[in-house]
């Protein structure tokens, strides 16, 4: 837990120790305690299940500084659990926030700044209080950080993955394969994204996390199955299919491409789409017949597919073309700094 | 979250994943949903609060590989989390495991076996489910990992720091030193502790978080203020006093050395007991005059000194001699692997 450590001020990480205390604000709404004790101490909520997530962010893997602003990293590390949290249509609660800093980015107080700042831009935008965390001096010369959500959702209705039947209909929120395709541009030129800003639509560099549509589809008993699409289409529906015991089949000239990837002409835009991860998305299958909303939370939504019975020797997914032309669909989510 | 990505298995990550899937066995008690959704969904525990707590365990600063066996680096990396629980006199809820490992680390199926076996013998002991977390692939050689842990204590009845009040006295759960003695022999020659296991007493390699008296403490009301001694005790004895808003004396004499703190001679095992980090132990403090038990969940308890009020001047911390020669104490608990 972040604690007042006199022997780390000396590595200057009580600097940063106190600018996250500084940025967390006092304790309230379900926090009764914050940083500065052996644990936080929440309220639990009442006739609601909790959510937790906890989700990496570590430097060469799923960053680099070199590529990504300060603001960029720490905006990315909680929209990746702000994500899971959408997936079960929870509602965050706290955040807390373990981050391991190299000894030249501990100094950089315009690089935690900038850091602390994403984060915090993100974390008041989606009531995420951060209640906590830990840090430490890095082993390496790597920012590795932690990010861990808790949440909450009425007893017994949070979406799984686990819910689709042969029948249902296979939707998606908003667009897919942008941050694909701005991630392939930012390894092309990242000075020109170093000023880039959450307000714009930057989906590789400020994602935004469906809370409200997927606090939506769980109000309203729309969706039979949800989970986001962070590995990409391919991959995460893949798991929604195992979860589920179905196959699905998806309609490519339904698949509703970001500008980004469309810019990358027919086939790696499609690629993208189907490949790309990170879009943050949500991936939905629901009943079919039922009325599906144009927009939920602000955010559009499409129909792309849908859910079959598993049969032997189908594959598990399967790619119709605009011709009618049907292809196995394999995942082939990938990671994007390898 | 752990997620069954088809491309990880490409790293080998596919193993890691299925053998902590394994061992997490299924949900039970108050976890609704375990590993495999985007989060794990856990029952609000009724009439208490939640406490929360993350703590890293980084390869190079917390442990190393060549010192350490696999067992040793997965009991502390939990240990480290269920003593901040047992802090505030909280009982185990579940356990959220982040792990990333090298390359190396993947495709050595004995030394995950190590690992995950020295977490999962001292999690069921503890009661701590483990319900989730997060996998990856290290971006350097070294294994990365951060716990989290979620317990609860009955509504309002949680241990803090802050309730220390002059007039006090200061007490400390069983013996201080040990880890920072068996830490110093460990680098002298670490094959002699490979074979190590926690059902001895080895206080660095197998600290045994405190939960049993933390508990008890709590239920029986006997604490004004409470945290673990993860620091070295003059650390974590002027955290006390800062959060207090109070002075400390401790008795040098009373202090309890462990047998192997004792080995070291007079000075040094004074030195280990006072800034010696990582014993785990208790410190807390109880109104003078409470009848305190010798032993509180099978652990000695010892009075090693009071609480003052605030004196401008005075030394936040004061060490009394056996001569009654009196020095102030300062913080001096350091970090082992640097």
């Amino acid at each position: 837990m972040l604690k007042s450590m006199k022997r780390k001020a000396l590595s200057g990480e009580w600097a940063l120790i106190e600018e996250i205390r500084r940025r967390a604000g006092k304790p309230s709404g379900a926090v009764r305690l914050g940083i500065g004790d052996d644990c936080a101490i929440l309220k639990s909520p009442k006739g609601s299940d909790l959510l937790i997530t906890t989700d990496f962010s570590l430097e060469g893997r799923h960053f680099r500084r070199d590529w990504h602003s300060a603001r960029s990293i720490g905006h990315r590390t909680l929209a990746r659990g702000l994500s899971d949290l959408a997936a079960m249509g929870g509602r965050p609660i706290t955040a807390f926030l373990s981050v391991a800093l190299p000894v030249s980015a501990v100094r950089n107080h315009g690089w935690i700044d900038g850091f602390l700042g994403g984060f915090t831009d993100l974390a008041n935008a989606c009531d995420a209080v951060l209640a906590g965390g830990d840090t430490s001096e890095s082993p390496s010369e790597h920012v590795l950080a932690d990010i861990i959500l808790l949440g909450s959702a009425p007893t017994g209705t949070a979406l799984r993955r686990s819910g689709a039947r042969p029948g249902d209909d296979l939707y998606c929120t908003g667009s897919l394969g942008g941050a694909a395709a701005e991630l392939a541009a930012l390894g092309r030129s990242p000075r020109k994204f170093r000023t880039a800003r959450a307000t714009d639509d930057h989906p590789h560099l400020f994602p935004v996390p469906r809370l409200k549509a997927g606090d939506a589809l769980r109000k309203r008993g729309l969706a039979t199955a949800c989970l986001d699409i962070s590995d990409g289409l391919s991959s995460d529906l893949a798991h929604l299919c195992e979860s589920s015991g179905v196959r699905a089949e998806v309609d490519a000239a339904r698949l509703p491409l970001h500008p980004l990837a469309q810019a990358l002409g027919a086939e790696a835009g499609l690629a993208a789409a189907l490949h790309g991860g990170e879009d943050y998305e949500l991936l939905f299958t629901a009943r079919a017949g039922v009325k599906m909303p144009r927009t939920l939370g602000g955010v559009a939504i499409t129909r792309i597919g849908r859910i079959v019975a598993k049969r032997k020797n189908a594959p598990l997914m399967t790619l119709i073309a605009a011709d009618g032309t049907r292809t196995a669909l394999t995942a082939q989510g990938w990671e994007h700094l390898r």
